[in-house]
């Protein structure tokens, strides 16, 4: 590389989280770095993006010399507007989300909010990646953040097809055995509610449950994380189920 | 069919909604219905879930002598607490998400809060049908409701793979030509962010936009649409760009 590579950093556990921070001191090693993240916690927020609202952006000190751009809004928010706003005119290299504490692998792609991030920047024909660490207390992001930076070079090298992004999963283990590729897996959740009481007496429910895992190959994302490896899984936001769409040509519509 | 079905009804425009009772009436002629849907307007919310706060429900007369469920969270959330607490061991033959006012065509799928209530029916294994009218003010739903229930009768007549979902728009006239299977369009928008300043002279910012149609063929939602046919798209959850995974073995990760 001549010129140092302009990267977008985003993520959904908000600009103060120790994730985005550790991957934009990495990053900034080999590229020019641009932070927009949401100012706040913005967990299993899919994709959701603010039409109804005003966002407000405010630059925000990161560490030592480095500032970023908290938005009141969501991934996405973040991401559009970093890109028709803050970036107005500047071809960007690559996007990358993260690094997110929490796995998200398997049905919790579809809730992600660090997922959300790299697809909004797909949409804006950027080859974009979604890095999360497995766990949501483990506090080092040093093999996360090198996998990150040797992965966005390879991304930089080759490139995406428009539409498409991946999404990576590292495990929280000191020694990974390697990257694998792979594809979302099947697992699914066993969720409930558990009904409480508040202290007038009235009832309200609380989300709990645990993931039902059923991938059994390394094929598949939970399984190559379970197994010690770093995952990374190519996906893309075209929904049609081209196989089903063949067998409904015979239902009469 | 011999015993009336039980048939979900959700949306993403609220309990109240124009859309939700038409349909709500319209089903109940032939069905068992319960109406579990948020308390609140949820457009664009995507696949939210709500994990970091409580959830609180309440019965709520809808019309005459019917009561629905009203959820303090996203169409997700009302799903999820519908089937997993509200109708705790019955079995739900379909769920229907709608009418949406506003077009789910292209990639509005992706930040749709009527396609994530029936994303989350099919995640919990029921087959599930999401619905939207093509127009925000268009206040006619006769035409969406009455499609909705000879959908609803062929849905539960020949069932829907595991994991598929049928997304269905109704343009907003009087006369459709009929109905349509369709792909996900690959329109996308033009959009930007107006600046505007608010009376302490801080600057703020508000999303806008335009679709950018690029869809010149009726196999795609938003042609069809666009030429007054009713587009019937099957979509799934499996994210996985296959074609690409195969391209990427070629890759040293």
């Amino acid at each position: 590389m001549k010129k140092k590579p302009l990267i977008l950093i985003s993520n959904d556990d908000g600009i103060d989280a120790d994730g985005i921070k550790a991957l934009t001191k990495e990053i900034r090693k080999f590229a020019e770095v641009f932070v927009v993240a949401p100012h706040t916690q913005q967990s299993a927020v899919g994709h959701s993006i603010t039409m109804a609202d005003p966002i407000r952006v405010k630059k925000t000190l990161m560490f030592r010399d480095f500032y970023g751009y908290a938005v009141t809004g969501t991934p996405a928010d973040s991401v559009k507007i970093g890109v028709h706003t803050l970036l107005k005119n500047r071809k960007i290299d690559l996007l990358i989300s993260g690094i997110n504490q929490g796995a998200n692998t398997a049905i919790n792609i579809i809730y992600s909010g660090t997922v959300s991030a790299a697809t909004e920047g797909t949409i804006l024909g950027i080859p974009s990646i979604a890095m999360s660490l497995t766990s949501y207390t483990y506090p080092d992001f040093s093999v996360a953040v090198k996998y990150a930076a040797k992965l966005a070079k390879i991304v930089i090298k080759n490139g995406l097809p428009k539409g498409t992004l991946l999404n990576v999963n590292v495990p929280a283990i000191k020694k990974v055995k390697g990257a694998l590729l792979t594809k979302q897996g099947k697992s699914s959740w066993n969720d409930t509610y558990e009904i409480r009481q508040d202290p007038a007496k009235r009832q309200y429910y609380w989300l709990t449950g645990s993931m039902h895992k059923t991938d059994n190959s390394r094929e598949y994302d939970v399984k190559a994380v379970d197994d010690g490896y770093i995952s990374v899984t190519p996906i893309h936001y075209d929904l049609t189920d081209y196989l089903f769409h063949e067998k409904m040509k015979r239902w009469k519509l």
